[in-house]
């Protein structure tokens, strides 16, 4: 079942540690298959040079696991209201990369400030409100995809393929696995630069709007013209 | 005599590179026995890529060396104090791993503003008072130990398992010594990010109790849910 | 055609990875041949490892492709100004560095506070003005050309083969490929410690004239007298 | 002759990019045969993976070349008038090691905030004063050594085994070429862990002076009980 996309929810999982973005088992990786409405994520707690495809387990939108020997992700639930929300999406990658958990635990969005953020974010990553006691209470991984949600109100996940959630951590996404991975990694590397760009210069304002535009635009949509044709634009 | 215990000790002993929580030879690790009361520990100055089981050094509560050719680490009494304050500790790690030690040398606990110090750390980490220049003169080490358990009146060490000595650097500890190496990875980790949080937000306060709780709950103790049923929880 | 360039920019570029300063495809190294005019540079968005000197793209001062299957990068454009306005240059290195970025995002050029900048850089590393509407809607990537070599009215590129591109990143020039990637990587070094030296002593000034002439000259021109004698002088 | 030290020297020169202290060619260690009165240094310009024992350049105290084809480091010198003036030391270390330079550039001295500095330097790692320009002009490299030295009325070099060159960069000593280059690995990282302490609290004192006796004696002297009888003391 989805051997395809459990190999490559597979290998995303494993090249995080290559990119710096995890201490021990601290993210996970899915894919959606929007054909079945089946997702393929991480067993929970599982080291990930240990991982192999056929651990990958299989769960619906509703939560129930329909294939797989092993507990998914704890953070399942938020996956599974990102895909339900985000129409476009076909992969999320969820870390403590520290950059991008600076901003988080520090409650703030991810200012646009230059052009390395433009070719990925079309304009800043924003960070969620802190959850309501309830919400933390309650199904408390649901209610951190519904508070991504909604910081979502008004902005398009497909040009900002990313958001911190408020005390925790990042989330990123993308049309699929490899490419969610591929936005995480930027994210933390612009979380870095923009924190340091702050201390440098802390009255800095957001990026010039033209700019922003010409970049992401450069990379993006029907009129892009960085890479090869064909490629898939990054 | 013990010849497992001082296999694991050995191993976490030479792991202490791999996660860059030491230069040179600047860190220990030991493991309790709590059924003969004997433990086990690095021996003095020994670089790690070079340290054998056979070499690590068995150690009554009373300091006395029981089996072993070469002095046991300086730190030793230190050790000793922990576990016989702590009735549940099985490991200890004492580094000078640098963001950890950045905050002892500020004299300043590592307060507790996400999630990723919540998995592990129920609350704030806490820095010792400075030592008196009689305890420093004194019986420095054991000392040292000393104020470490003071520094833990009213707190729970199972439960917060670590600390700062202040000017001085971090101890880690744990059911066992590759759990305690786990939980000086994480003060690590966690003391980095807390440092840029500050540096981002210096007003940010400590997390919502309600979300510590939900965290720390969330991986230990009886209704824990991360990981797979009956893996120690990490 | 050109290939013993082709084989340097290719070996170029593959080195950017090596020295930190990409993720992914975000840099270029190009070579120009003032003999016949042609400049060799980085296919756009092939990975660094994959890079075959075959696949070097030959363009012309106008920007026309003379031989080779791909898309130039796209920051070609830029490139070819600096080669017709720098005499002098045969090599160009554009990259995402992060601490030559955080500066550009600041919008700040480099102050010269130190001999490792005054080996290479005869004083501070200038940051481009921000960049119009009108030019970033127009030849953007020209555009970024001119504003750059605007930047350097009375200044000589010879003597500060470096610049920062306001909300951008660094582009970096030397007498070829290789000299350019050298002096890319100081770039960033010296970026990282001024960043954190003005953190530490926010007033400090740029470095005594006197001490920037004697380390300037002691590696540059006919006096010099690092190195090995028929050095290249670094 | 001196094949011994020749070998040490090339050894301890190959080991600084093992330890993150430099970077291209910016740093040279030397070794001092106090019977001979002769010393044994890297030759300039010459990158650490490419050094042969055979390639390292004898000088006498007067800065001839007794034997080697070529040239020795630029900062011959400067480490002429340490191995004159310093009687006890037989090695030395010259670094742009990032975190030291950047202390040098801003012309301050590294103060001694914890145990780590403390277990090899016996207070403050001062930072000369800036050079004036007729030194500069002079015999700059051994003007360098003489602004040291200055700085050094008063202090004991063997308790102080290392300084920042203000607006340069960190000059290391130690009883030979090996103990220098463990002092300027350490030097750099209690420079780190400075830099980042007064960020955290920017008013922060020194440390008690009892306990930085403690911990240089614990290391250092007749009685040392750090390490194994016999070692070295490190």
């Amino acid at each position: 079942m989805l051997e395809q996309l459990k190999g490559v929810v597979c290998r995303a999982n494993a090249e995080l540690p290559k990119y710096g973005l995890v201490t021990f088992t601290w993210g996970n990786v899915s894919g959606f298959d929007r054909e079945s409405g089946l997702m393929v994520i991480k067993p929970s707690g599982v080291p990930y040079e240990e991982l192999k495809p056929e651990q990958m387990v299989v769960v619906n939108l509703d939560g129930d696991v329909v294939e797989g020997g092993m507990r998914p992700s704890s953070d399942t639930p938020t996956h599974l209201v990102l895909y339900r929300s985000f129409p476009n999406i076909g992969g999320i990658v969820h870390t403590h990369s520290p950059w991008a958990t600076i901003w988080s635990q520090a409650g703030q969005g991810i200012p646009d400030l230059g052009t390395t953020q433009a070719d990925y974010f079309y304009g800043t990553i924003p960070c969620t409100r802190a959850m309501t006691d309830e919400e933390i209470r309650g199904a408390y991984e649901a209610e951190t995809g519904e508070v991504i949600v909604e910081t979502f109100e008004g902005l398009n996940p497909d040009r900002v393929p990313g958001v911190l959630v408020n005390s925790h951590a990042p989330f990123a996404w993308g049309k699929d696995a490899m490419d969610a991975l591929h936005n995480a990694v930027v994210l933390e590397e612009v979380a870095k630069m923009a924190y340091h760009t702050r201390q440098l210069n802390s009255g800095i304002p957001s990026m010039n709007r033209v700019l922003l535009d010409k970049h992401y635009l450069r990379k993006h949509g029907s009129n892009a013209y960085y890479g090869q044709p064909g490629d898939s634009k990054h």
